[in-house]
């Protein structure tokens, strides 16, 4: 399943619009060029629905939301539900603000996702309406840890069957669920942490998985995890004395413009669960 | 006339006021720096004008382009032309949407633009008012190939004379071209393609390189169109195991801040055509 | 000082809300990260109160201000004001247009400010509500050196107790004043100047150093200060051949990720003047 679902987006290159924050969206772009993809990116409300028409996905970020960058994820919402091309959610700071909970909550009332992925804080919100998100990363009460884990998969199997989309909670264990069955996976370093956007990015690398595998959305997207997750592993295994989070983040990326299937699968650690 | 070139820019260390997308901003920003430039950005259009008059040269992008940045690069560009600033026009994704083909087309009916730098379907789409570029890549079937390489430095030509400009397409092959006369460009290396913004990065070198050689600005150019390619393969000689478009960015980046005129000349693939 | 300073930051793990412009922000964040805090931006009015309120310090840089950001700008200043939280000020540009230096000024009017760093272009601007700005860089004819030394501490005392704020002048020379006492960092390198945002990134820190440094304001920017020059020169003794501004980046930001109390007291190079 990794290996053809990661050589499925590099033979498909998926061309993936981003409404996306001004932070990370550079690495957002690199990784989506070095998983095999191709990014663009519009946030004009009168530019996006052309732009996602040519486009094979949507990936909706919500990190540095504007009155305007809202409007054109609506409005890009709406066109690509109508072409049926897979849209996916990235609540970025859920629960930190009431603007950012209130446009999470209407953007799923309105827009039909086919891929929500955050850390725990940010999916609780989702799932409750309210949260307790610390800024832009998870809350320390809520992380998903061994002995949380069944009931942090149960959950998350409710909220993709209660709002029909493939749910991934990522963090130092990642869940990837629909409604029928998980996956979890256990790759990934803790000082991912370190560098701002690891998230964006793997958002980014989802909704290219999606687009490219578009009879296996959980597949995908645990394959996307699986494959950030052992980029990470590559990437802080090549680190060299004195390096820091910078050079990490181009080490990560690398590792994904270098990875390849059996190299993927030798290295997953992913259990259906 | 390369050497010359580039020693005008590390000697005059032209200011260039970019309106430029927010994905490849950085590097943008980075490269000028790194030819011996100095970039500042605005995209406000209560700020533009004072901003561009303190400048050597305008460099308008519309990558991300929206209401507010649009009407900057109107306001920007007019008080440009008023001081007899060289203007260079990027148009990112023009056929891509009806408002970059539109912005596009508005910009060079009420702007006077020096230099227009794109890849094969924009600038096609900018001869020809529709286009059918793939996102902001070119469209294969519009590819320069040495077959297909004496129609399209014809095309250049009549397009610059035609809208009074330096035209450059670049591609696996590069072309700079005036009225008169055409420079076919040879360097580089196809990877550039994994890095997000090597086109943005090399109009910000063009609008440098117009501005410190005012006399010449199509041998100006030609030169700048040279140096990204050059060092797109100096970068990638100096690629080591494992590494990918992450440290390929930077790589190409470092090339152009140790760049000397002697090593560009020699490695110049260029050819007056 | 420097070294409990540091470990503070470690420690605590402030919290920065960041109204900051798109050119070096991946940078700020990834800095921020680098030092032990943890970022947020947001420069949207209705989102930027409820950031500000769970954060532990708000850093204002008005390098990309836009119409929208302006009014973010008040109104996080005044909540942060209302909270308490520290607030510093980045004048990017103050002098280079009149949007710039107004907002500069009317933010200093209407908000109370802990900090303001800038180079001594930004900071005259700041002083006399006018100046000769060379873009975003330092005029040549206002730059601090050894002669013009004790008139610029002089100065920067001045405006300290005039304004009620810890004043910053960075360059080759750095300067750290409140209206009492100043100090004077010599670390950092010249080529630091030929990477975009060092000083964006300095203010990051700075904002982060005096959240958990409550106490000792001037001693917390003094060391953030000394950090980044130390970090500056760490880097670049860590350059290999062939490269450039890009990869400077990297390795400045991934010394600050390995710095310890230890080495950036040896290192320092700062004394009370």
């Amino acid at each position: 399943m990794l290996k053809e679902c990661l050589e499925n987006v590099r033979q498909v290159k998926p061309l993936v619009h981003n409404i996306t924050n001004y932070v990370t969206v550079n690495d957002v772009a690199n990784v989506l060029l070095a998983c095999g993809g191709s990014p663009i990116m519009s946030d004009e409300p009168e530019d996006v629905e052309d732009i996602t028409t040519i486009c094979n996905a949507l990936n909706i970020n919500i990190g540095t939301l504007n009155q305007q960058s809202i409007e054109a994820m609506f409005r890009a919402g709406r066109k690509a539900n109508e072409l049926g091309h897979p849209v996916l959610l990235d609540p970025v700071g859920a629960g930190a603000s009431k603007l950012r909970t209130d446009t999470a909550n209407r953007l799923l009332e309105q827009i039909r996702f086919s891929v929500i992925r955050g850390n725990i804080s940010e999916i609780k919100t989702i799932a409750n309406g309210n949260g307790t998100t610390k800024g832009v990363d998870a809350d320390v009460a809520d992380q998903v840890t061994e002995e949380t884990l069944p009931t942090a998969v149960s959950f998350a199997k409710k909220l993709a069957e209660r709002i029909h989309v493939v749910v991934a909670i990522t963090g130092a264990i990642d869940i990837v669920a629909d409604a029928e069955k998980a996956y979890v996976i256990r790759n990934g370093r803790p000082e991912m942490g370190c560098i701002t956007g690891t998230g964006c990015q793997l958002s980014g690398l989802a909704a290219a998985y999606v687009a490219a595998n578009p009879q296996h959305f959980t597949e995908a997207v645990a394959t996307a995890v699986t494959l950030m997750g052992v980029a990470g592993e590559i990437g802080w295994e090549r680190m060299q004395e004195g390096e820091g989070n910078s050079s990490y983040r181009n080490r990560i990326i690398d590792a994904i413009f270098c990875m390849d299937g059996e190299t993927l699968e030798k290295r997953a650690r992913i259990e259906a669960y």
